[in-house]
């Protein structure tokens, strides 16, 4: 079934250009306004969407959702938008000659596939054209919002009009519609039993777009990486001669979550070292090759060559306006240093700020927690039998309140810093709350292993919070959506594909947002986290975090595609700075781990047989990490970030734009 | 006198492009030959020379030189060759709008002073268009040289025909000739006695072209960094109380350069810190500072957008000849992966090798002299008084013989690695003389600091090697070629201004080749090395250095105007490697110095009344050198690497090509 047919042709916006004249439309994002929107105020908006480029409109088309409510607008965009904004964005193609090329306008007879949109731009992208020209619509003079008070509805020249209406609460959301057919066959081969190995990323890309295709491929990626590691902490713990055996008895330990009081520590000396040696290596070079392989994607779906910077500033973005003197056109400007002076004199003292609040939190917990086991060792009463929870609960209690007063402040630090570009806002929050949560979760497991220097402890709790954290996310994860999924089930299930598109774009209205990525993400970073920064003190780290990871592909993709809306997906050519985040932890990574072993009993007996100092172990501890970073400093330099394949192709690509700009006359 | 008058107007190819046409031909570069060559071979020559670029030719202007001896030519460049190769290499030259813009041969009518070539492009580079040339002459078919011997004179298809004949002797060399009267303008504005404060950049750059303009932007960039350093080291050894007397003391005992034996080790332990602690910090603000400087000259000397990768490769490449994926022209290939092969299998290797044999070298001369000093002690005779300098002699020879052997190794094998553009050839060489050049430096000191752990013996060879190797280069530097330049005397002295033009030739090449910027700049890096790896040993290190450089900058000056033949110089945008070696340089320090810190006496003494067990202090160390690193690298990633105007012009220029680009039909 054309899901898209369903909407009445007749309604749709009537299209001047010969080109893009069509007798199906497919309905592309869904604007949800406020039931109690006036009839003068939606007509203005879908005038608005309508309006053609040169008028200041938008260029799209509109429909006007014909439900009983008013409540809707539906959009979709023309052949000739599709094609402007594709170039605006710098996407690249297929040229003629099989190669991609970023694409021109102007030379789009020569990009194959050109004139079937439905082949040319993946679902992702058409959707997100549209978000991109309804965030680029602004009000071209000082004007007043039809059907909207006097006193709220003016609109400054050059304000972002959907934001505006977004603020007042006329457009209650926008979302990108999931067309079903699609849905299923990619979910059919995306999570169905059928599909152990690999994902169909390519699909994924094409429906859900580069955000999502990146997250997934990197999930991949990473948990085929795990291979080698959780193989070698096999060996080490259940082949090996040496301290196999008592090793075995640890792992059994804690796999009942309640490790016996073990003095052992895992593996012989050798073993351990073999283990921490290979993991700090390992980062790297898997950071390293996935680099390579995201470059080798980002050529692929066509984000090689974005130009975020000369396109539209994203909606949020304000400043005097003037002629930008890149691109000299019309638009907000906003001095760079400016930026530069807020992030570094007030974004980073705030989160410094928050960052010593939950030191204060833990140092507190503890001394709280040494009170009252002091004064219940010495009075011994229910009610401090009672007390003993206290401190437990009340760090909880802060933690939580701490984390939301944060996520708040970080957002609006964010804005208020005010990037020109949607991926620079994106990454300077992700890097705010990233830092926080990191924080968060590491603090306790740092403070174990450098001040209390209690490895046993370390080890225990990393083996809890492996087992633990696992199992309640992927409870929360799968079952609990499952299950409301299942029983309390939304309409959208009952509907029958004869029903009216109406009621199918309502009961995908009725889902809630995706909340994106970022809790996926900041889940595998932590994962690594344990492995790499801890993985010495208890090797099967890699197996758990490998079992782990293939349910977790499956759940996270049954989420995306069952139980939100839709997302908005912007074309990327990376990670942003989730990569450099991967990447720091490896370098910390070779500190943690060399202080661990150091610390540890066996190498400390092994000292002692030796006749090495302490002073002498700790120097050879610190010859041994400057050495293992500049090991990886030297690997990550010496292996290329991109094949050499995409080197020459992205090389060619810059060669024709200087050859162009040579031969053309300004 | 406009010199190129001198060589007589009808001698010169006549130019058949009407914009091209001249009364005065400008005689740029003097191709030396063999007194052997016949008359053939010349006039072959020069017919290459002549040839239009459509024939395979350089399509340069050629004179015969005139002489009696028949063996000089004098080659000039054409308006259109110059245009053409100014397009190629990538130069920006100031649009008419006054903005730098790429050049392009297509709109050159809307470029400033494209009509007079004296003013578009400097002497420098008009000299390097002619060389470019030359280096781009190849065979087009396999050939045979007139006038060589059969066996030798056979050129494949596409060899390089100045590489040819410079191999067979038939061209000695090829060289960029002096302007006297601009020399002397700039020599008098230079070094001069009226100039002290600054230099006149513009004009070396103008003359001399990029690569000697950046290294004495940097000399100068450098000697006014020093001025804090120095300030600090002359407070805190003279002023500040404490350990002020006692560093006094030091000071002097060190100016006689016979240090007397002291326990003390220089200001209190407060001052030491913080000249440390600055030290380190100054270091990562300095080379900064300096790449926001260099990437400004870089853009004020039209070398932000240099195209070298899409330029002919150097003439020593080689390769099975197609055509270049990026480019589609016909040129030798070579993969990128079996350069990189070599590289990571051989050349690290073999410069490892090397690197060991200096520490060998090192360790056999300890040994040696402990033998040695061993045996005079037990038998104390005149013979084993004589003795006791074998070793020192044998090490000063090895280390010769191995550094020459060493400068030629790393010669033929970057020649091997077969590097496409002469930049990065440039850096590959440069980084291996460079590291070994290093490593023999202060391999001894590092051997003194970490091994035997003597901070008042390394303060000792410290100040004596500042001393003495300062006293010793600036005599070999200034005096001898003073010396040679006023009783030797070349014959251009004698030579009258209304000499016959060929005497003045021959006088130039007479003159010894420009040896090149490598020692100049290994002087400043060893110096660097001593200030930034040290100073906290001996504060008073930035003040000597500032006085050096000083003198450095006008013995530099004198040097390369008077006593050398001028340099080819290619268009570049930054110092290359040297700038990665300066930072690196600065993170080495903070190893360094936080480690002597851990060693000088007054640290161990006043963690003794502390309290504190020397395994803390080592951690406490650990700590600082761990926090300092993490400060460095986050100063070197908020400084940004150019100032906000320079980047807003290269994003302009960028914004044009990608409009160009997507502007044209293919």
């Amino acid at each position: 079934m054309d899901s898209w047919t369903a909407l009445k042709m007749d309604s749709w916006t009537q299209v001047s250009c010969p080109c893009c004249r069509s007798d199906q439309v497919e309905p592309l994002v869904l604007i949800q306004l406020a039931p109690d929107v006036l009839p003068a105020t939606k007509k203005w908006i879908i005038s608005r969407i309508e309006a053609p480029e040169m008028e200041g409109g938008a260029q799209l088309l509109a429909h006007p959702g014909e439900d009983v409510d008013g409540d809707m607008i539906v959009v979709s965009a023309s052949r000739c938008t599709l094609l402007r904004v594709t170039e605006d964005l710098g996407l690249c193609k297929p040229y003629k000659d099989g190669n991609m090329a970023a694409f021109s306008y102007h030379d789009r007879d020569s990009f194959r596939n050109v004139d079937n949109m439905q082949e040319f731009l993946t679902s992702a992208e058409r959707q997100y054209v549209v978000k991109y020209e309804l965030d680029s619509l602004r009000a071209e003079k000082e004007q007043h919002i039809p059907g909207i008070p006097e006193s709220e509805g003016i609109l400054q020249a050059r304000e972002s009009i959907f934001q505006k209406l977004e603020k007042l609460g006329v457009v209650q959301s926008v979302f990108p519609l999931h067309d079903k057919t699609r849905l299923n066959s990619l979910a059919k081969s995306w999570y169905s039993k059928k599909h152990l190995w690999g994902q169909p990323l390519d699909s994924i890309n094409e429906y859900f777009g580069g955000t999502v295709a990146f997250y997934f491929s990197f999930l991949d990626f990473y948990t085929w990486a795990l291979v080698p590691p959780a193989l070698l902490g096999l060996l080490l713990t259940f082949l090996l001669p040496g301290g196999g055996a008592r090793a075995v008895g640890g792992a059994e330990g804690e796999a009942e979550a309640v490790p016996k009081e073990d003095d052992d520590d895992g593996p012989s000396v050798s073993g351990h070292m073999v283990q921490a040696v290979f993991s700090m290596l390992w980062s790297t070079v898997v950071m390293e090759l996935w680099k390579r392989r995201g470059s080798s994607l980002s050529y692929k779906w066509g984000t090689l060559h974005l130009s975020e910077r000369f396109a539209e500033p994203r909606p949020g973005f304000h400043g005097t306006v003037g002629y930008s003197p890149i691109t000299d056109r019309l638009e907000p400007l906003f001095p760079d240093w400016q930026r530069k002076l807020r992030v570094g004199l007030v974004s980073v003292p705030v989160v410094v700020l928050f960052l010593g609040l939950v030191v204060l939190g833990i140092t507190g917990f503890y001394s709280g927690e040494a009170m009252v086991q002091g004064l219940h060792a010495s009075h011994g009463t229910f009610l401090t039998a009672g007390l003993l929870y206290v401190p437990s609960l009340i760090h909880i209690l802060y933690v939580n309140v701490l984390g939301n007063i944060y996520s708040k402040v970080a957002l609006s630090l964010t804005e208020w810093e005010n990037h020109r570009e949607e991926s620079a806002f994106q990454n300077h929050h992700t890097a705010k709350v990233l830092l926080f949560s990191f924080f968060n979760c590491f603090a306790v497991l740092f403070h174990i292993a450098f001040f209390k220097q209690d490895l046993p402890l370390l080890r225990k709790r990393l083996a809890s919070l492996l087992i633990v954290t696992q199992l309640v996310s992927q409870c929360t994860e799968v079952l609990v959506p499952f299950l409301v999924d299942h029983f309390f089930s939304s309409s959208e299930k009952k509907l029958q594909e004869d029903d009216p598109e109406v009621d199918h774009l309502r009961s995908q209205s009725a889902l809630p947002t995706f909340p994106g990525l970022f809790s996926e993400y900041i889940e595998l970073l932590v994962q690594y986290g344990y492995l790499s920064l801890f993985s010495c003190v208890y090797p099967l780290t890699a197996v758990l975090l490998l079992l782990n990871n293939v349910t977790e592909i499956r759940t996270d993709a049954f989420k995306i595609c069952r139980l939100f809306r839709k997302p908005f997906s912007a074309p990327v050519a990376n990670m942003g700075v989730w990569q450099a985040a991967f990447e720091i932890l490896g370098f910390v990574s070779v500190i943690s781990n060399c202080w661990l072993l150091l610390l540890s009993p066996r190498v400390k007996e092994f000292c002692q047989e030796g006749g090495f100092s302490s002073r002498n172990a700790l120097l050879f501890a610190i010859l041994v990490e400057h050495v293992l970073i500049i090991i990886k400093m030297i690997l990550s330099f010496a292996i290329p970030d991109e094949p050499d394949w995409i080197r020459i192709k992205r090389e060619e690509i810059e060669f024709h734009s200087l050859q162009a700009l040579n031969q053309q006359k300004h």
